[in-house]
């Protein structure tokens, strides 16, 4: 019997109507003969307005008492989900995240799973039924309730999957799948059949957030194919997985992240080392740099650029003033009008040209490149943040739709 | 080190205030020396709307998906208020019900406690911290939650009162104590400082509803001292015991209970066995019969009148219209305009004269008496609904005014 794991998010539950679209869906998988676990986010905006309820009471309350508060809102999901397959005349149980034998590290708040123990699931699954388990949730050492933190529930999902070696884990969003690039933004933008963990690595981290990193990553490792697909629409939605097809397109999208500022160290001695003392300073005050260019200055010295978060920028700033003396450079030139335009694809590299026709649309589209940087899967150009939606569809029409 | 189990119900925890009032009772307890076990039960209105939104998905949900989802209510309840405490810079930690050891049977919804494994809440009380416990839940041998159904935050702390030996189980209400009569309705009506347990379950069952009687019940069983007291008000209110001071007066309250109703079977052969078909008729349709009288009819026959609740009012009359022709009874004469008057008094057997003064203070006020009921703690009088009110008044004035 092929395993399945599907995931729904908090506002495919959001209320009673959401809750019985995503029976019918579930039910649908069923009666196809799938085994079936069903991992649920809380409903809506539950998990806020909890924690509006505490910071009324405590504006700083400990983690630990924190967890026991926000676990109740997806235990009420799972609930009320039982409830609804049970309407359907269905066989169903519904876990917490103990229950399901999620064990987790003790960082309340962003706890890590470090084991499943999925003997009560498997159980349940043997009687044919239908289990649903709570996301976010975990129970550590203590025998406490531990919440996993960002993308919690979607982490559970890819662990169970994991640990159950389920056949594909299922994540039912509010988007149909991932896309070659924002619908919303560019006319032409079209749906993936299938994508490699790595692309959607790269999209996720330039903005295009449809599953958090951190559950792609462990799907990465432990080799689960993921879905994602609509908890509205009943079509197939984009695969990912490690391998593709071999009529696979060479890129996958082209995103833009304006969660970025560049800085220029301007007119540092030209000499041995002086790159890595300059990201010394800025890997001691913990800033994660992204894009580094480095090029020749005025008489004979060097300018070094780097783009950061635009949240580190005044941290990154303040680090290299300090060392204006050490460093020895002329004056820093800082910009947070910028925006990163990427395009990534697996076979990328071993096509030539890519980069060309990528350059090449944005001087058609009279758009100027700060810098670029390249990786295996992805090409990044930094542009001034005013040009970057024009740059997107730019590229977006260069490789998609002409 | 006295252990003190404080109790407080869903009004007094229903919102930031209520919480931070309670917290400072528990503060105060906490800075007196005391070791600290508190329990609670849901916030408000939370329970009814977790069931309403229940019954939007589904108007007959499986209890133990009901249970899953009740439960989140105290879960929310105790993270808050160990919130409110570490806010207060106390030592604080919530526990579920499962946490705290609490073992039941498997009735969902009505489950029974078994059994309270205690080292969890030991070992935190050995670190010196306050205790938070979740009422009304427990875990199941299948390690599923519970919930105890109705009186079941109060059978909880009951419950760990009797495990952990605590000195006293004190009940924070929306009332300051346990009245000689309903103080909203008798101007008179006066705070006890004590009662007996087997006079706190007459009055509870003769409507004056302070404390649900499993709970009563269970502290008698385990001769826990309990105590009935304000949330609002900071002073003594009514402790329940074994045996009262010396000094104690004889009555402790008047009742009104006018959930009852009289059937009379009129014109039943004389012979011998018959008052036994009659109730035997009865307890088979699951009636609980409650004042019993029988007296002699006209033409030798017997008449015999009892009192239930209204509710089993319909079902005793088709039972007993079903065997009319076995039972061999003329008629059925029904009344549901009645209502029963109680006095309550452990010391009242051992005192000469309390039945005469009744009698005449219900003689003086012209209400007419239909069934005299007495047990070794209380006398019952039935009358015409109408005239309950004035018969109350007239009893407390005698015995608590005068």
């Amino acid at each position: 019997m092929p395993l399945i794991v599907m995931k729904f998010g908090g506002t495919s539950v959001a209320d009673a109507r959401c809750i019985s679209r995503a029976a019918g869906i579930i039910a649908d998988a069923y009666s196809e003969g799938h085994s079936l676990v069903v991992v649920l986010s809380a409903q809506g905006d539950t998990t806020d307005d909890l924690i509006e309820k505490a910071a009324e009471i405590n504006p700083a309350p400990s983690r630990r008492e924190m967890d026991m508060l926000l676990s109740t809102g997806e235990q009420a999901s799972v609930a009320l989900m039982a409830m609804a397959l049970e309407k359907l005349g269905l066989p169903v149980i519904s876990l917490t995240g103990r229950q399901a034998g999620i064990r987790t590290n003790s960082e309340y708040g962003s706890a890590r799973i470090e084991k499943v123990d999925c003997e009560r699931i498997k159980s349940e699954l043997d009687k044919r039924r239908i289990v649903i388990v709570a996301g976010f949730q975990g129970i550590n050492k203590y025998d406490d309730t531990t919440t996993l933190g960002r993308g919690g529930s979607d982490t559970t999902a890819v662990a169970l999957a994991a640990a159950l070696h389920a056949d594909l884990c299922r994540f039912y969003k509010d988007v149909d799948g991932v896309y070659t690039s924002d619908p919303r933004k560019i006319k032409g933008a079209r749906l993936l059949s299938e994508i490699t963990y790595d692309e959607m690595l790269e999209l996720a981290s330039l903005g295009a957030q449809v599953l958090h990193n951190r559950s792609v990553q462990m799907a990465k490792r432990y080799g689960v194919e993921l879905e994602v697909l609509s908890s509205f629409e009943r079509k197939p939605g984009t695969i990912v997985k490690e391998v593709l097809n071999m009529e696979k397109t060479k890129i996958s999208g082209v995103a833009k992240d304006t969660d970025t500022a560049r800085v220029a160290v301007m007119g540092l001695r030209d000499e041995p080392g002086i790159a890595f003392r300059v990201f010394r300073v800025l890997s001691n005050a913990k800033i994660i740099v992204d894009i580094i260019l480095q090029s020749i200055g005025r008489e004979g010295t060097k300018d070094i650029s780097f783009t950061v978060a635009r949240s580190d920028l005044d941290t990154a700033v303040a680090a290299l003033e300090a060392q204006r003396t050490a460093l020895g450079f002329l004056e820093l030139d800082v910009s947070s009008d910028v925006a990163k335009v990427s395009i990534v694809g697996a076979g990328m590299m071993s096509a030539s040209g890519i980069a060309t026709t990528m350059f090449e649309a944005l001087y058609d589209a009279k758009v100027n490149i700060n810098m670029i940087s390249t990786s295996e899967i992805k090409i990044s150009v930094l542009v001034d943040e005013a040009d970057a939606d024009r740059a997107v569809a730019a590229i977006h029409r260069k490789f998609f739709e002409d």
